[in-house]
């Protein structure tokens, strides 16, 4: 496919979806080259942003007449080249197709188009006493069909699952412009076969989705956040185990190490004990009798895994300065260096202390910068490895220290990947995981699916 | 195929599974030839037990290379006739693969063969301090492999979700005996397609399972049943739609209409209200404070929304009473009449007022005894249809009744089947609510992953 190509169909692009919503220019075509992973560019011959449901299915039925690579891209946050362009193929952007077409608040259910924003759909669904549970460290740019496509998790998927578990039904459009339905409004469905539950993190490359049905939730009463300081790692990892076994399942419980509080503290000043080994950041919610008693029962576990200090948020202004650090670890470790590789490879929980011992061995062995935070409650944990990719020594010592992680993750029963998706990023890991006969399986499935292999070829293939 | 050649493999199969683990007389076939469906029976060529792992996967290889068709059977309890064999087929008897690998209590998850039996597995779970939502109403016989083939549903899908909520990974066998591995014991997990949620609910037409890895929760820890008896149908399927908007999400909402009240009462003489339009069976459960405030709150919306009388089981004799009569519902409809057909077309649950009515009219207009029962907080209502299959005139106007079921939930904006699956039953209907593109894709798919059509075919497809 070569860019010549591409450009040449422009003009067939203007008919379905209006010239203004056609980029060919290269300063247009430069700015959708490349996502939120540590991989180079890659240029498309064009960009096409429909406006209708309609129109989505024509431009997919074009692009597959003329056998063009098509990409489709919600805010291109994934961490894993999921939204990367094949050379002088078409990207498709869903940000014409953001409107949420019902919040159903008898039924508990809303349907949105893929271009809606995550953070504005769940204030929306917020503002009609509802919840939408699913926040991914990007909701706030992020799209639901990008999280759909990557299933995207959050600090919430511990209690509340992630994006998968909300994804009642979907209608996509299949590589001929043919609009397929999965899946219903209702609780309860086995109408044929769970076709939305394939597209779930399927990096947009079975299908394009148009409409996709989402449940939602009453929202919890009460909500109690806490920070535990700990001088051992060690202790702060056994303390998240001890809670899950005290059948304690806290909406959020993510940890930090010293090196990140060292790096939230000095990136907004915000009084961390700097001198801590390992911060918990804790909330459970729910009926306030439920808050009150697993915040007594979470807090003596701190304390008899040697916790110096717990901290319980008394109003808003301080719950929201236990979340804030959250919110500023990723920016914060990201403003130290040129280059910065977050990775999510994820185990049991009950492993994150052998992961956690992993990875200060991985990061010794490599004389490597590695901040580690993240989801420690279900496991999924974000080393990250600060660098510059323009030293290419270095760079070799990375790609080296991501694969021992890999293999450590696995050794531990994990897997590679617990939210970012494997897109072109960790695509050549995939076999490590999952074997020969089950790339074989998926790659018979994709055939048939998209003979053409139009759709966002190379991602999770291997 | 024909007998011949399936028996004229029975050597074959003896080598893999051994010669007691093949059945070939008239008597043993006979006994696998039907299900739960009120259909008519199939007899199979051969009916094979493997008792490993690699027995299944080495049957499974066998049937293909031969292009035997094969249908895999748990207990056989469905409803759709999912586990009807093809004439001359081979039925795989999972009664051999029934280990509970583990029960994982630190990390939340167990994994299983098969051929566990749901209940008896869920004990085990309970026995651990763990907990296993799913309850189908077969759940004393049915088994895990089943479960998940037909997404099981149950009494507390309402709150805790369907059998689909549960898988989190799975292994099994393709076509050719290759061992294929989808999911992971993490609770977070998007590496590779989500093979695992794709076999759920797929009638044992795409591949054959092998182990399956399942999510479990903390028990709740409080819970409490009440009892409402409405002197109207209306009244009750709106207080069901209150609870809801209120907020509240009881872990299980069964209705009852007046002909099952009088037909349960006479079976077991349980002292039901037999004069009550209806009844609400309500669970709340949790936290004890939250219990306390949810069960205080339902019963103030059902005597608003006129019920005469509202029952609170004060301890676990009077909770026991209330769920018998709910459990007795189908034994006692079945015992009326000779043939005794289930339904389950579900719709939104803000729909069951107009579901009801319509089931009204239904009955009315085909002059047949339907007897309404079932999960009315998730829109699941069990339509069930009192007639003898052998008076050809009445059944032809069940036939016309149950189509027009499916119409009426189709309308609502329902789907075709909650929780019992398409099978052969309604496979002729499925065209209805999904559209030929859905069919044809659906049927992309099963060609690439079963060329031969040997995997239960005719099932689900139309």
């Amino acid at each position: 496919m070569s860019t010549k190509q591409a450009s040449a169909l422009a003009g067939k692009f203007s008919e379905i979806v209006g010239k203004d919503n056609v980029m060919t220019s290269e300063n247009d075509r430069y700015a959708y080259s490349y996502d939120s992973a540590v991989l180079d560019p890659v240029m498309p011959g064009l960009v096409v942003r429909p406006t209708s449901s309609e129109a989505l299915g024509r431009v997919v039925a074009l692009c597959n007449e003329h056998g063009l690579p098509l990409t489709v891209r919600g805010a291109g946050t994934n961490l894993s080249g999921g939204t990367i362009p094949l050379p002088g193929g078409v990207v498709v952007l869903t940000n014409g197709l953001t409107r949420i077409l019902e919040i159903n608040e008898e039924d508990l259910y809303a349907i949105v188009e893929p271009g809606v924003v995550t953070a504005s759909f769940a204030q929306e669904v917020a503002r009609r006493g509802l919840f939408y549970p699913p926040d991914p460290g990007s909701q706030t740019v992020s799209t639901i069909g990008g999280n759909v496509a990557e299933n995207a998790g959050g600090l919430r998927g511990l209690k509340y699952g992630v994006t998968k578990d909300y994804v009642m039904g979907m209608e996509f459009w299949d590589v001929d412009g043919r609009l397929i339905k999965s899946g219903s409004r209702t609780v309860k469905g086995v109408t044929g076969y769970n076709l939305h539950g394939l597209m779930v993190a399927s990096e947009g490359t079975l299908a394009v989705f148009d409409k996709i049905i989402l449940k939602l939730v009453p929202p919890p009463q009460a909500a109690k956040s806490m920070l535990a300081v700990f001088d051992s790692i060690a202790a702060a990892s056994e303390t998240v185990a001890a809670i899950i076994a005290a059948k304690i399942v806290p909406a959020t419980l993510e940890m930090m190490d010293n090196f990140t509080i060292r790096t939230v503290d000095n990136f907004r000043h915000a009084g961390l004990p700097i001198d801590a080994a390992a911060l918990l950041l804790i909330e459970v919610d729910g009926h306030p009798g439920q808050v009150a008693d697993e915040a007594g029962v979470v807090e003596r576990i701190c304390r008899e895994h040697r916790a110096r200090e717990v901290k319980v948020a008394g109003d808003a202004a301080e719950r929201n300065t236990i979340w804030q650090a959250r919110r500023d670890a990723l920016p914060a470790l990201a403003n130290l260096k040129p280059t910065c590789v977050l990775e999510d490879a994820t185990v049991p929980r009950s492993k994150i202390p052998a992961m956690i011992a992993a990875l200060d061995e991985i990061s010794k062995k490599f004389q490597l910068t590695i901040g580690t935070f993240g989801h420690a409650g279900d496991g999924n944990l974000h080393p990250t490895i600060l660098t510059d990719k323009r030293d290419k020594k270095e760079w070799l010592r990375v790609e080296k220290a991501i694969e021992e992680i890999f293999n450590q993750a696995l050794a531990l029963g994990g897997t590679l990947s617990g939210e970012h998706g494997i897109g072109l990023a960790k695509a050549g890991f995939l076999i490590k995981e999952t074997g020969r006969a089950t790339l074989d399986f998926s790659a018979r499935l994709k055939k048939a699916l998209d003979p053409k292999n139009i759709l966002n070829a190379g991602k999770m293939a291997a």
